[in-house]
């Protein structure tokens, strides 16, 4: 039976999704829980690694449960979350049909960023948003998410993760890329069809330095469709993990 | 010259308020950077105490900046925040009265106790609030937070520190107890002129039990008021850390 799960977490504690040597990221203390519950290993497919430090309100993932065990999809909930530590948090357990695959069969994400004005930072929201106490023009920050918005090659947004071949396709197209003000600062949400390796932080990098007045609007636009020579990462501004929160996966239409 | 600071602190990286052996305690943190700062050894005031994981949104504590030092008071705040770790914050530094005093010049105190009754407590609510997945009924909770309130002795709701007398005065007045509905909960809030050792924790684990039908009103009615030869901690439940927060610190009429 595969099961889908929906997983939240407060990334400050962990050295990102990804498994690795170290045994502490989210995926390796899931698959702990997993075969812990399972009695056997199980494999665990997210829908995309986020990096150390970014946090997940509902990140995706599915394994296939082993035959022998009759679990419902619901009691693995508990199951999970007694042996997790409490920064990572299991919603939801739901069966899905056996091809479904959490990543490929992803046809969007929304990722938000917080950011903070105010000139202290809080000490609860250390960790959960990007301190920026220098002057922020909301307006020219608008414009800016506004040209990042559509259908363009991001490689301008996208940091090298090594694997990059010449047919790696760089082309996505962002639906929407919406300023909201906070008590204490601005939360930007970025809805896509899919996101490059740090993208988002690229993307807020740069649309801050335009807010800032340091990176002019058509400049910016420059940064969209560049030809394939041109270098990875050439935006300006990689912003912090901080304030990135995975918020949603969306599947089907 | 006598400053007052106000500071925040996510009490879950500390072990309370008050200086003791391994330093890591708040007042700990903010001596040492009072200290780098004056280059000289400064002592440091606190409105109270807060228990190890307990929070603060606005503590109070007062210093003596020594004379030879001529700094503006507001600049005190980003000295001691360049020093101090992200989970304090000092908020405000102002001149006050030279028989000021941050304890006993305090007129009253709010404190809030944030409750979280989803099945499932997040990750970004993982030690700030308690989670009590179980059956509350908030009708019944606002009834027990109404006896609560008033001038009692309330040396039923105090935990014993040890320095206690036979002159200890376990009177304290009760303003407001009030519930609000939080998305995911409640919050308590408790104003008063003054709290006992763990008074809030065991003024909302006693409110709790009697909103989940464990405890008759009358039975918590009678844990006020006591005789002085009844035992300390008579309550039947001190609510955890968590979800406590010192809230303000007030002076004055």
């Amino acid at each position: 039976m595969r099961l889908k799960l929906t997983i939240s977490y407060d990334g400050r504690a962990f050295e990102g999704w990804q498994s690795q040597a170290g045994n502490n990221t989210v995926q390796d203390h899931l698959l702990k829980a997993l075969a812990e519950t399972a009695k056997e290993p199980v494999r665990l497919q997210g829908s995309g690694r986020t990096d150390a430090g970014v946090h997940a309100l509902a990140q995706v993932a599915h394994f296939d449960a082993p035959d022998h065990l009759t679990m419902n999809p619901y009691n693995w909930v508990p199951a999970l979350n007694t042996k997790l530590p409490a920064a990572i948090r299991v919603l939801q357990c739901e069966e899905v049909a056996a091809d479904f695959h959490a990543r490929f069969s992803a046809t969007g994400k929304t990722y938000r960023y917080d950011l903070c004005t105010d000139p202290i930072l809080s000490p609860f929201k250390a960790g959960f948003a990007w301190h920026v106490p220098r002057l922020l023009d909301a307006g020219a920050l608008v414009e800016a998410l506004d040209v990042l918005k559509g259908t363009h090659d991001f490689r301008g947004f996208a940091a090298n993760r090594g694997n990059e071949t010449p047919e790696t396709d760089y082309v996505r197209t962002i639906h929407a890329a919406d300023l909201e003000t906070l008590p204490d600062g601005y939360r930007i949400t970025f809805s896509g069809n899919g996101f490059l390796y740090k993208m988002v932080r690229l993307l807020t990098g740069a649309a801050i330095h335009s807010a800032q007045g340091r990176l002019r609007l058509g400049d910016l636009a420059r940064l969209l469709d560049q030809p394939p020579e041109l270098p990875h990462g050439k935006s300006p501004l990689c912003a912090p993990a901080d304030g990135l929160f995975l918020q949603e996966v969306r599947y089907g239409e």
